[in-house]
């Protein structure tokens, strides 16, 4: 078992299906990877097909529920790199994270959403889950997703 | 002829002029280029200085105009590259794409628009053509432009 | 004297507290270097921990009032790129900005703010700041701030 995958069972936690299901063809890559990095593509509270959060925070989703969406938001694309990669062991550095949360009108506590994205890395990478990272308000998100995150990481 | 022209000519499609045309003066350039890959700016439906598709999809822009302004605005960017690099035969490998959508309130199906332009790249570049991305709808786009795309490539 | 901190004094500026103190724990980095580029987080018009300039272009923000907010926004980057750097000539290319715009309904001059940062960085730059950027309205950003841009810059 790889050292990531152990840590995440350590923490009880299981991952989803894949965001892109085998068998459907998309126009796009759930991860590219060029020159010893992966660009990963917005990924969202998913199970497969299924969206786990939806709505607006400040509105019908409290904080509360924006940072476990996050967290989510990482296992969907902990699933998608895993698929890509093999081994989560291959991510051997998280470097960019661009976050969207869907806020209702006035709301801005985007940080305490992206969060449980940023926290869930750091836990299961150490000092090798240190990145930077911008959470910014969407006026929409696909399925209407509460949450959406995108990437960047080194990959080995 | 290059091979990438020769695809366009074949699907009837021809460049718009570049988003940026010449004597222009703008604080910042089309396409910037480091260590092989092109960081291209944000482009959407333009033909030169002219906004070709402009309102909210999901109120004045219906989802099929969304795509067709997509994919406009995959032109205006393959017309920035083609002044950068001279022939877009130097674009090896399309990397990632951060789309952005206009949407009416309530209205989040920004991947239906997107789609023009990863079609697009598709069709023209084939497994080369293969890119992760993301598609945020946005509060507000610059001059009402329904889509905005920006993207990583490789260059040769 | 750096060379680029000497043109700041020059024009009369100063850097402003770096946007993450010291002392204060995030669960992410300002700035993330990697294969010679530096990743930087979103940044502000923030003096440390204080906003300098809230609200929604178009309502109670004017676009003057935009584009200093930008400007405050790259002194902001600056002071995180020099403590992580250690001295801003380091940076020996800007390469690509996003840039976010907290709109009023309908308000869509986000390229006139933004400008605020880039005429910055090719004041002190010169050459070597010409970059690509993408400039976007924003739902909401984080603490009401105004403005809020990242970046990918290379360093020495």
């Amino acid at each position: 078992m790889s050292a990531i995958e152990d840590r995440l069972a350590g923490l009880g936690l299981t991952l989803p299906a894949p965001a892109a299901p085998p068998g459907v063809v998309l126009p796009f890559e759930p991860v590219r990877i060029h020159g010893g990095l992966a660009y990963v593509s917005g990924h969202g509270p998913l199970d497969g097909d299924r969206v786990l959060v939806t709505g607006s925070v400040g509105a019908e989703v409290s904080v509360e529920q924006s940072y476990e969406a996050a967290r989510a938001t990482a296992l969907s694309m902990f699933a998608s790199l895993e698929r890509a990669l093999g081994d989560l062991d291959r991510v051997t550095e998280w470097i960019k994270l661009l976050g969207f949360v869907k806020c209702a009108e006035g709301f801005n506590a985007t940080p305490a959403a992206i969060n449980g994205f940023s926290d869930l890395i750091l836990e299961l990478w150490g000092d090798a889950g240190r990145h930077s990272r911008s959470a910014i308000g969407a006026g929409e998100l696909p399925f209407g997703m509460t949450v959406e995150v995108e990437a960047v990481v080194a990959v080995a």
